[in-house]
């Protein structure tokens, strides 16, 4: 995934572009497939979270799957997708869930999972 | 928190500095308090977590507490402190797990949470 790379490490950039104490935004979403065991579904869910890399608010973005770290009762390592973005601020955030590349990715893979779960942390 | 403030400041820059196709460990954790609205508990915690700073596998480390997004289905905002980390590796992570910084912050601030959630998930 050469482009998603390029486009990884230039967001990456961004994200240390801040000022020391900027306040960010951090929305972290895990993603539930219908058919976990479904190797298809999941290349297809993640064409498209891939899509949602251009949107220009954007200002860190790591597409993951659960790690080989010790298995522990707190640690949900169910999920099979996790979206991690990082935006300057509610705004940037705001702009990313209206962007019409976000509304169609909605709108053309939702039918894949059955779970989304979202985490809206700001920096304090 | 200006200690703070320069110590992710510095690690954003190292968070950076990865190569374009290097793939990190993103470790979340998100607490709840035992006592959601003592202004104090959620104090401790945070010197607890800030602590955990210091611990040099780190490449970015971010605090914070549920943002004033939208309130939706899909979105848990019932916690009380969101920790983000990112690691080069699960070497990183499992360097800092047995790290006596944070093996003290568990054994000195367990008893202010009540429920402790962790992701793990490995950049694809």
């Amino acid at each position: 995934m050469l482009t998603t790379g390029a486009a990884a490490s230039a967001l990456l950039a961004n994200a240390s572009s801040n000022t020391e104490n900027a306040r960010q935004l951090v929305h972290h979403v895990f993603f539930w497939l219908k058919n976990p065991d479904s190797k298809e579904d999941l290349n297809k869910l993640l064409e498209g979270i891939n899509s949602l890399r251009k949107i220009n608010t954007l200002r860190l973005c790591k597409v993951g799957m659960p790690a080989g770290t010790e298995q522990r009762d707190v640690v949900d390592g169910s999920y099979q997708v996790s979206l991690l973005t990082i935006f300057d601020d509610v705004k940037g955030h705001d702009a990313y869930q209206v962007d019409p590349v976000h509304t169609a990715f909605v709108k053309n893979y939702a039918h894949l999972w059955s779970k989304v779960v979202v985490y809206d942390s700001m920096d304090i």
